[in-house]
C-alpha cells in the first residue's frame, strides 16, 4: 500500500501523531496547530512554541523562478507565520540545509543573505544548524518562540457564534504560481506575494488578546477553516462574496479561464490570519486598525464546512493542499 | 566557484555562522557546539539546549542496508547523542520528513516504530513536525534539552594538563560501512554498532560533574579532538596505542587491507563520547564504575593535534568526515 493510497500528508500526519506524546503534564498543545506548546517554567512564565517546516527544491520552490535571497526569505517568513499564528513571538531559528556540492557558492551565500534578512526583520536569532549534501536543495528551519498564558490563540478555541475574520487579501501567491506554470508572467504584486511573502507578526500580537481561535492561511482558507473546525469542534459557512480578492487575482482568474475564488480556497502560501472573534469584541479589534474581513460564522457542528456562493447555493470547502494527493 | 572548492562543510558551516547570533545576552553558546545552549529564565533554571540534524537516503543511509526502524532508531540516537555530549538529558523532538508518495506504507510506518522505540528508550517526547514529499527520504530531526547550569560541558573548556577519555571502542561503524561497500559481510557485533547504535546518555550524565570538555564522536576521533582544541585554544597528543579498537574492527581492516587505527580516527558514527578532565578527578571517575579509556592529554597551543604511533612517530591527526569534501 502507497502513502496516497491512504489520504496523503494528513493520513500520514495522523499516523505520526500516533506515536507523538500524548497526556504529558507539559505538553499544552503537540501535533495539530502551527506549532507545539510547552510548558517549561510555573506560570507567570511564557509558553515555549517550537514549529518546523521542511521545503524541498522542485516542490516548495524553484531555482528557475525564485532567486536565492527569496526563497531565503520565505523560508523564514513561513516558520515565523506559524509562530505567529499562535499569538507568540519568534526567538530563535536553527536550520538545516542540504545543497549540492555543484552548487554555487554565491548561489548559497544569497541564500543565507535572504535567511538573514528576514530574520533581521522578525529579530528572529541563527543559533544552530546543519549542512550536508544531496543531489535537491532541501531547507528545514526549526524556530522557537515564546507566548503568554493570556495570549495564546490556538485552533481549538473556536466558539459558536464567533466571527470569522482574515487579514489582508487572498490567493495572490496561488494565482502567480498558476501563471508561471502557465508560462505566463504574472504581475508585479502577485510576483511579491508569491516569492516575498511578508507574514502578519505584528498584526497577530494585536488581534491574539481579543481573537478565540487563530491560524495562519498557508494551505488556503478551505483548508484552515477545515481544521480549525475540526479542532474546535464546531462548523463553519463563510460567505463566498465577502472573500478579499486582489484586483489582480480576478484580473489572472479570467486570463486563465479558472474561478479566482479558488486561489484563495485552495490555493497556499498567503501567510494571512484566519482567526475567530466573539461578536463583541469586534469594536476593539476595529479600534487597533489592523485590516481585516469578515468572511463567516462558526456554527454548531458536526457538519462539514460550507460556503454561500454568488448564485444562493451553500456547497462544502475544499479541503485545502495535501502534499501526496 | 564551488562549495568544495572552499573547503567544503566546515567553511560552510563558517559562513552560516556568520549570520548567527554572536552576543545575544541569553545565547550561552550558539554554532560550533553539539547543541545550542540558550538561557530562558533566571539562574537556577536549567539551560534549554537545541540540536538539528538532517539525513539523507543514501548519503547517511542505504535502504538495501537498514531496515526503516533501524534508521529510524538511528536518526533519533545522533540527535540524543548530542544533547547528552553537552550533560543534558533530551525533552522534546520535532521531526520533518520527506517521503515519496511512491514509499511503501509499512516502510513508513516501521520508520516510525523505530523513532518511537528511541524516544521511550531515552524518555523523548515527540511534540510536532512535518511531512512533504521528494525523491529521496530525508530526515530531519530537532531535538530540544536541558542541562542545570553546573552540569554544562562546552567543548571549548578543556585545560592544559587535562587528560583526555573515550567511552567504548571506536571504528566498528566504520569498519562495517567500509565492508558493506566491499560487498564483504560484517559480523554481526560490526553490523549493530552502524545500524543500531546506542548513544552513552545515561554515562555523560555521570561524567558531565566531573569532566571540563565533552563532545560526542559523531565525525571520526581525530575530528571531534581538532573541535576540542580549537574551541579551547590548546593542543592535544594522544597515544595511537591506547585507543580502543574492537577485536572486530581489527580484523576488519586486515581483511580490508587497511590501518584499523584510521577506522577509529577518520570514520563515523561511533556516538562513544570524548571528555577532557583534571587528572585529580580520574579517581573519582573511575568509582563511578562508567568505563573509560585515556588516549592522550592536553597541551598548550598553538599547534596541531598530534598522535603518536607504534613506531615513534608523532603524525598531525586527522580531520575526520568532511560532508563536502
Amino acid at each position: 500500500m502507497k502513502i496516497k493510497d491512504i489520504g496523503g500528508e494528513f493520513a500520514l500526519i495522523d499516523r505520526l501523531s500516533r506515536i507523538a506524546a500524548v497526556g504529558h503534564p507539559d505538553l499544552v498543545q503537540g501535533i495539530g496547530d502551527d506549532a507545539a506548546v510547552i510548558r517549561t517554567a510555573p506560570s507567570p512564565a511564557p509558553y515555549l512554541l517550537v514549529t518546523t517546516d521542511i521545503l524541498v527544491e522542485d516542490r516548495h520552490f524553484k531555482r528557475q523562478w525564485a532567486r536565492p535571497e527569496q526563497i531565503g526569505m520565505k523560508s523564514v517568513e513561513c516558520n515565523v507565520s506559524d509562530i505567529a499564528a499562535m499569538g507568540g513571538k519568534p526567538t530563535w531559528m536553527f536550520i538545516s540545509l542540504v545543497l549540492s556540492d555543484e552548487a554555487d557558492l554565491s548561489w548559497s551565500e544569497n541564500l543565507y543573505e535572504g535567511i538573514a534578512h528576514a530574520c533581521r526583520r522578525h529579530h528572529v536569532f541563527l543559533a544552530g544548524g546543519d549542512t550536508t549534501r544531496g543531489e535537491k536543495i532541501v531547507i528545514n528551519i526549526s524556530l522557537l518562540g515564546e507566548v503568554a498564558e493570556d495570549r495564546l490563540c490556538l485552533r481549538s478555541q473556536a466558539r459558536v457564534g464567533d466571527r470569522l475574520m482574515v487579514t489582508g487579501t487572498l490567493g495572490a501567491s496561488a494565482a502567480a504560481l498558476s501563471l508561471l506554470q502557465a508560462r505566463i508572467q504574472p504581475s508585479q504584486y502577485l510576483l511579491d506575494k508569491h516569492l516575498t511573502p511578508s507574514c502578519r507578526l505584528s498584526e497577530a500580537q494585536i488581534i491574539a488578546p481579543l481573537a478565540h481561535a487563530m491560524i495562519d492561511i498557508s494551505d488556503g482558507l478551505g483548508s484552515e477553516v477545515y481544521h480549525l473546525c475540526q479542532c474546535s469542534g464546531v462548523s463553519a459557512r463563510l460567505e463566498g462574496s465577502t472573500i478579499p480578492l486582489h484586483a489582480d487575482v480576478t484580473a489572472a482568474a479570467s486570463l486563465l479561464g479558472v474561478a479566482a475564488l479558488d486561489f484563495a480556497l485552495s490555493g497556499g502560501e498567503d501567510f494571512e490570519l484566519l482567526f475567530s472573534i466573539a461578536p463583541e469584541k469586534i469594536d476593539a479589534l476595529k479600534k487597533t486598525g489592523v485590516p481585516f474581513n469578515d468572511v463567516g460564522e462558526i456554527i454548531a457542528g458536526p457538519g462539514t464546512p460550507g460556503i454561500n456562493t454568488a448564485d444562493g447555493r451553500c456547497i462544502i470547502l475544499p479541503g485545502g493542499y495535501d502534499h501526496f494527493t
